[in-house]
């Protein structure tokens, strides 16, 4: 029904995620609506990103040289590592202002039905960098979600085993802040009550 | 707090229609983190759209010539032609199988309050086409908004004042096919009750 080029631009957007062919659809007649200087800056970012970001070789953060801009950073406590999913999970983390340490970027969830086991993530490297390397806590970020729960007791069986001296932790979990009770799903408040702290 | 080409593919994404801030971070992390060969084709597609797709020289529909599809082939009647605001409208009415003429696309509808005005859409090419070339209808596609409904109105006149003799025809405005009563809006269902047809 559509121009070949057009058709190409369709298929390429509808493959982003959350983005179905409706969507697709309109954010293509909006690039062809728009001058070059406004649609072309999109395809030269695109290309940019993967031509110059890359892995941090220590904690697989995204990175513009070999190692990223945290683990650059002198002033961050080496002794603690929050260990996230993905790249886009330590920005939530670092916005806290809460954080001080080093991060280690998995690459994922552990989900053995999804054939997503240890090896396929940045597991082992982890681990070497627990072990012997004066590492006090590990905070342990991953998703409230089932893989990332299961990768989170996962990961705390394999630290105690090999660096047993090396605090593991988790995120709490609860209800939101600013929530109502009312509102609050039956599971998430089961959980802050089992977790209930004094006052 | 990204890197620099990160938060340039960021701002990029943000300025598509719909997209917001979150969700061009989470469209970018999705990029970087698909290997090149799924990500580099967004880029060429758009590159490629920008630079093989125009405007129709007549109809004002995309073309990748110097006359789009539609307006080269033949066998599409000449004495009707179906105005619509954008190129992404041609599409919905191609789809019904029902309109074997040629399209006008006007480039928007009119809105004096953002300062849309005649001039700024191909009214004048449309009124060109019209007057005098043996067109015998214009069906006015225009959305059933209010500035789709006033570029009608608008159409319609200037129509009728230079053509008398061309007929100039509206979509109907009425139920979707297939919906409740129940959940029709007040003014649809008063529009589809005042234009209430004889069985």
């Amino acid at each position: 029904m559509f121009a070949p080029p057009v058709n190409r631009l369709i298929t390429e957007l509808a493959r982003l995620p959350g983005v179905g062919q409706r969507t697709a659809q309109r954010l293509a007649f909006h690039i062809l609506r728009v001058p070059d200087d406004q649609a072309l800056p999109l395809a030269d970012a695109i290309r940019e990103v993967k031509e110059t970001v890359g892995e941090c070789e220590v904690c697989f953060n995204l990175a513009t040289e070999a190692t990223c801009r945290i683990c650059q950073d002198e002033r961050r406590e080496a002794h603690v590592i929050c260990v996230v999913e993905e790249p886009g999970d330590v920005i939530p983390v670092e916005r806290t202002n809460e954080f001080r340490g080093r991060y280690h970027v998995l690459g994922g969830a552990l989900s053995p039905m999804d054939g997503v086991d240890p090896e396929d993530l940045h597991v082992s490297e982890l681990l070497s960098r627990v072990v012997g390397n004066g590492v006090r806590e590990l905070v342990i970020a991953t998703n409230a979600t089932t893989t990332g729960e299961a990768t989170a007791l996962y990961l705390a069986d394999a630290v105690r085993e090999r660096a047993p001296e090396v605090a593991v932790t988790r995120l709490a979990s609860g209800l939101p802040v600013g929530s109502d009770l009312e509102y609050a799903d039956e599971i998430t408040l089961g959980r802050a009550l089992r977790s209930r702290v004094a006052l």
